[in-house]
């Protein structure tokens, strides 16, 4: 079966995405479960190479080449938008922010116009992004704009096998319970049942987690679990999603981790951040759940701070190529 | 030097606590390091042995006698108020509460009264307590009206050398932000500052996490890190407690695991629960700080599920032993 293509867009300059490019790009084991297409300035990655102590060896090609009748594995598409010379390094810059931009709005592109079956990326700084371009939000909303996504989409976090889900993400803890409603829940349980069926799991074992100390104590410490998270767990199951709970989320993951479940659905971010990132932050990848094709980045951030010493770890990068490549596979046979 | 007495109050009946006591009273690890006064029923422990399978030999003593004149270490305060023949297992009733309520009183009054050094118990069901007792709010508020504490007191989770201390505890979630002030944050670095020093640390490095997701991302997801969390660091700082953050919560126990840190103070329950049952689930203690004694439990409960089956794991509860006996032997020193 033919590998699947996968458009990788280099992240952030002026972090650690050069060097974990170009040191994906060495290994063996993705060259052979993936044909990338990788899209950057080759001047960056080669600057990449240089702190990795890597060889790369792959082609050029112009941004608008068919790059599907090259016989040779991994090409370059060279889009020539950054002298590496004039990065700062470690800094959250504009100019950094519109490179990861330019990168990655046209390995969606080539997702959306079937030319890629799947898209990664390197570590982004959201702070270069937004000065780049004031209406970033977040990942989600941005590829949603330029694929033309309207259903809903989200962030999943996977470590192995374990899957996290959030209801509720990027907002201030002071907002996250008056957003925790039975549509809410329901709607993020039936997004992370169709994710991961489309990732190969054909009736994943989901567990939610209550959003109050102790799943609420029945009602002593907030009532949302009884009110909101109840009602929709058990819809849910009606509906045929092999879901339970809600369970105090001190103890959720214990669980997880002993193989009781596939995924965990978290109310809010720090509550499965907390738990997925001690369980394995060198191997945690981040997916994009609801688009037509999976999106995986790493877990981690753009790394300012060991950036250019050749130090920064590749597991959770070739993690997350691993998973989008597995997914395409699977995709494909759907 | 002679070994501290800690009275050891048996806790609820019908869950694990009469095996996990007989277990404690038959490890000599325990038995050279404290000198254990154990309250309760002769009869539940001696179910507890048996369920346990070890012989537990201590000398039954009244409840006014003065033990502290027996040569032989271990000695059993006799109340005499359960005959276990009448307790449903693993259930919550008022006759558990009750037990397990007279039980903890004796103990504290004990070291009110000097007659012991610390108190430990084994766990408590909330549900039973507040059958028996429906004032019972906490083991914190009723520990500290049978003492007559007047100043502030909080819950500490320890694990190993890592202490983790909460800003606010068993509230919903809904009610939190509102909570973290700068007088809250400050009053928690205080009160986790000294209650640090008073078990052996000479100048605890106290991380802080944010309440937020990120930290707040430089305000993007809220402001309390900013408004009140960094003013709360600051002045800290300037009062010779070594603390720093805020940090994002999904990092800091990561550094704190690594030795960066000797206590990680958090802004709600989950946030450090979540990490630090993931970290030791069996190992975790539970201490009140702002007593005069240490007060030592494990972190788990009552574990119902497998009540009577004689599987129970002595881990925690040996831990919160041997925390009570050397936190005792540093304050004989101050």
């Amino acid at each position: 079966m033919m590998r699947p293509t996968i458009a990788l867009a280099m992240g952030d300059p002026a972090g650690i995405s050069p060097e974990l490019t170009a040191r994906l790009l060495a290994l063996d084991e993705v060259a052979a479960k993936a044909r990338l297409v990788v899209i950057g300035d080759r001047r960056v990655l080669d600057d990449g190479a240089r702190i990795a102590a890597v060889r790369v060896d792959l082609k050029n090609v112009s941004p608008d080449a068919d790059f599907s009748k090259e016989p040779n594995g991994a090409v370059f598409v060279d889009l020539g938008h950054l002298d590496p010379s004039t990065v700062e390094p470690s800094t959250a810059t504009a100019e950094g922010g519109r490179f990861a931009l330019a990168n990655y709005r046209h390995a969606l592109t080539l997702a959306r116009d079937g030319r890629a079956e799947a898209v990664c990326f390197t570590p982004f700084n959201k702070k270069a992004m937004r000065l780049a371009h004031p209406a970033y939000d977040d990942e989600i909303s941005f590829s949603a704009g330029v694929v033309g996504l309207d259903g809903p989409a989200s962030e999943f976090n996977v470590l192995g096998g374990l899957w996290n889900a959030r209801v509720t993400s990027h907002i201030s803890l002071a907002e996250v319970a008056a957003r925790i409603t039975t549509e809410a829940v329901l709607r993020a349980l039936r997004l992370t049942d169709s994710s991961m069926r489309g990732a190969g799991f054909e009736r994943p074992r989901i567990a939610v987690a209550g959003l109050n100390p102790h799943a609420g104590d029945g009602g002593n410490f907030g009532r949302e679990e009884i009110d909101a998270i109840e009602p929709a767990v058990e819809q849910a199951r009606a509906d045929g999603i092999a879901t339970e709970g809600p369970f105090p989320a001190d103890t959720v993951f214990l669980r997880a981790k002993n193989g009781a479940f596939d995924a965990v659905l978290t109310m809010y971010h720090d509550q499965g951040q907390i738990a997925m990132k001690l369980m394995g932050f060198d191997r945690g990848v981040t997916l994009l759940g609801g688009f037509d094709f999976p999106i995986c980045t790493p877990a981690h951030g753009t790394a300012y701070d060991i950036a250019g010493k050749g130090i920064a770890g590749i597991g959770a990068t070739r993690a997350a190529i691993l998973l989008a490549a597995e997914m395409a596979q699977k995709q494909r046979r759907v």
